[in-house]
């Protein structure tokens, strides 16, 4: 696995914020084709759904990554896999894995996205400045620089866990991709740093409300997909995806700057779920 | 059935308004493969028709929601169905039921939308003072402040009580998503809530005028689906669809804030002339 | 057949204009799928094209309503249908009745759109003004209200007439839908009802120019689908399409308001000569 | 075959140019279904093969018309015929013959596009103007308006004999529909008649300059199809589609005012190219 | 093979850059049809694989071009190849080539793209003057004139093998087409050549910083496909491609004017990995 947090040199001056990266991240979407189910046989149908069950058992045990199932709602899709793996090579294995089991001749292909989890250096940088002030220690304190770097350090490896994190165990997902506005008025990559710092922030104390109700996981998709961030929504109360969305809406870096792609929404199903749902007649 | 009205705490200060929840809203639409129809034999065209009568008759006797078919005009589907349900999980599972019918080999998927019933909270407040006025009553008196209490409290109960309704019987159904514009210039997010309220309070009076000839369900869909909102409006005469939304599009809110998606046009079909119109021949 | 005529109650002070409305319409376009339909013996072939021939026939005899049949040019659809009819389920009678042709077989749905003829109600009001000042009759005249009553009373019926019109029977037909401009700087909803009364006036001067050599059919589908007009021209000579259009397109109503849909151009065909066009191998 | 050059009276005044139309022309474009192919014997392909080399042979040789086939580079298409016919129904004839053969079996549709070749009627009286002007004629000399009308005719001739030309008999063809855009900042038909035509000058200067390189056949298709010109580029170079295109996207009225619809280059073939192309095998 | 080099007489006027042309190449992508491949023998399978790989390594081997092959992931395709060659013809030949193959029946086509391998000449003139300033040399100095003629036929030589080159051998290749803005604020055509120069330099420094782990090959489009520019980074780590990409997205010729078609992330595959991948079962 290539070192991620290797940067370019020189990305000081870039406007661009500094990120950690995790895992790469697929979402891969498929309507069933439930004629062809029908018209295959009792024990082919058995037989398919054993395959279906142990390629998911195998994929969700990968000791390097994670996968997991849900029961899309509508029809954008009736099934999508997350998958959770170290580079786009894995991932391309894991669906060519599923491709090999008898059940995809009933997997009708028709989303799939590609991002990698990543979280915001400045993140660490800034918690860890608030912990000295909240210790009263400031900028001309004696050991002010030491324990600075120690506690970036602690913040950093938090959030590099944060990055090879498992998937939310939560009863419904909701996934939808989305980018910053790039319009003609509003162009978000033509603002200050400082302009979009402030923004942020704002948006980040919303998300902190929501923080008991969701578990939220973001990858950036810049350059490795057509909309520049992947977000998860990870609840067992899928009402709380409205609430959170409509609200952020009205923030004003939402309001004036983010753009949507389709949302997909996911009940979980573990194997046993996937199966039972398929071959319930 | 998870507690809908329940909020998440300090929203108070919240741009959003404050809204209550109800039935989660499945849109389901189809086309129908007629050459494959055709080739089933007379038996087999009887035994698809009575499984996909039984569905209908069982999705409509849900003790926990409804259901309703609509044969659509144009192409952009054939058949329509209108589920409603305490969570997604359980529209899966409906949806699932009908992919367990022998007539689902004769059914396109071609367009789904999810939603939840939706009324403002603010409505209930806001009928509860007016009701107040009228009868003399103003803030300082005496009684006012426990009066308002048992009046809002009557008025979030009528409120609830719209949450989970029945489909409305009537025999065409007009159905479109939509969402408030977020252009560079007209952009609904970043005006006051005192512009959109004012906005929508001409909104209400113009729906207002056409109430006894159309019942008009309101779904919130942020988080959820693509749309901000799904609206369905049911009436006997389908010319109400476009005397309501053609004047609605010259209000302030819709002229300048509305953007729409798809609209389908449903007539109503019980289980039985659901049959009669597919086994005419 | 429910009275179109009937507005709901105090709409006098609507900034949308009076409308009358008759015969809902139906486009209803396929393609042919002309491998099925050789491999079919030539017995099966005859027996098919005696079907459809039979329903067009049947179609084209309603006497509430009217049917036509087209040869598209392109690749958009092969076929185009044209139905008057008084409501949307007697539409989806027609519909279903093709679909019920052994035909049906070899027809890939591609595109639909549902209607409903339209003429403005202000139009009859100003010619029947026009009319009486001709005649030298002013506002202060004595008869002139009794006068205007009268020649009000005999335009309605004209237009109503126009409203439950027969299909024009011309060779070539030239259909789109489109709508008026809703953006953020050029909104025809946000102009006064004067501003869009002096635009429209223009635009009739033009359309009225090319009345010899077309019939102009003006459908209204707000709120029945996804564009809020339908336009049918029909001509002996397709250029005509060509060169009103592109006039219009330089009228500052079009100019700036109009946004337009698919252009779908079809000959007309009589039921022998659509059998003619398909059976010719 | 309609007289196409007939005007309806009283275009004067009109700020639309005046054109002079020849030919029809379809462009028809076709993925091939290999799979298909590989499955029919070897005697049915060269049948096959036979027939649809006959249907070519067979449209090149109309005598009111032409007919040409290209290979068409990328995955928009495979085939792309282009025909030039007097009337839209002429077009559909010579599709339905080409669905008449058996190798129609292989044929998807996946593009067409209908225009009608023009050239603008302002260009034949400058031309004369400047002949005349050449010659040290004034408007003021005696014999000007009977040298004029002269010229102008012999102008008029030869622009009617590009509008009923053949399809330029060269290696590379490039295809791509265009309109003027009508934004609401930059719109073309709200500019006055001198704006456009000083825009169109140096428009023209550009093309010139390609003109031994290049043969441009400009078709319109407001009215008849998605987008208001189809452009067809003939070269044996077809790096000069570039580097024209490109230069263009440059001039003013280009820059500010094209939008383009998809670009299509295809390499000519006669009938025994193409069936070898498909044959080889 | 034409001379791609040669320029329309008279360019210097013009306002579009200089470009020197290379290699036409082709991206050409495809599902999968694993259901079908499933109902193979393994016979079959053998010798469709077998097939595969002597296209392919054929492909490579050509002395006019080069080819490769990508393992796509997510679902905008499964297999993309990358052709380099002379002129659109042989592009089509390849691609012909491919379609005889017997493994062409588990191909479903899902995009193409067409474009030639392009550099600006402005940056030869530019480094050479560059390198003479280096040196010491200024305009004024006697020998200046003849070192700066050997010097750009240098630059100009190097540049040429660049445009004549072969597909850089990365482990990951990201490729998406992209087109500079004709808003109707921001339009990138009608700035000055100096304001475009100025904003591309800055772009080019930030490309130059990634030089070590990336290699860009662009291709220009404008007349041969639908957007103006390809875009190919071929890295060995697809981490590069989102650091890049973001980066760029802040820099103001990105973030105004650049805008960005699909993305597409290949893991470059030889002959054997290709039958590797899709023969593993």
């Amino acid at each position: 696995m290539s070192d991620h947090t290797q940067k370019p040199n020189g990305t000081d001056e870039s406007p661009a914020p500094e990120t950690m990266e995790g895992w790469y991240v697929l979402h891969d979407c498929y309507r069933i084709d439930w004629a062809t189910w029908r018209r295959k046989g009792v024990d082919a149908q058995r037989e398919f759904l054993a395959g279906l069950r142990d390629w998911l058992v195998s994929a969700r045990g990968a000791d390097t990554g994670d996968s997991a199932a849900y029961i899309v709602s509508g029809q954008k899709a009736e099934l999508m896999f997350i998958h959770y793996r170290p580079n786009p090579g894995a991932l391309n294995g894991v669906r060519r894995d599923l491709m090999a089991c008898g059940f995809a001749d009933m997997l009708i292909p028709c989303y799939g996205y590609l991002s990698i989890i990543e979280v915001s250096l400045y993140e660490a940088s800034a918690r860890a400045r608030a912990m000295l002030a909240r210790e009263g220690l400031t900028p001309d304190s004696e050991s002010f620089q030491e324990r600075l770097d120690t506690e970036i350090a602690k913040q950093t490896s938090q959030l590099e866990a944060r990055c090879y994190r498992s998937i939310p165990d939560r009863e419904y997902c909701c996934f939808y991709p989305m980018s910053k506005r790039r319009g003609e008025h509003d162009n978000w990559y033509t603002l200050s740093m400082d302009e979009r710092r402030d923004l942020m922030r704002g948006h980040g104390r919303l998300g902190h409300k929501y923080h008991r109700d969701v578990t939220q996981v973001i990858s950036g998709s810049t350059g490795l997909d057509d909309w520049e961030w992947g977000v998860d929504l990870h609840s067992d109360d899928p009402l709380v995806f409205k609430k959170l969305v409509y609200e952020m809406r009205f923030d004003p870096v939402s309001a004036r700057f983010a753009e949507f792609g389709s949302f997909f929404i996911g009940k979980a199903a573990s194997p046993e779920e996937l199966c039972a749902y398929i071959g319930q007649n």
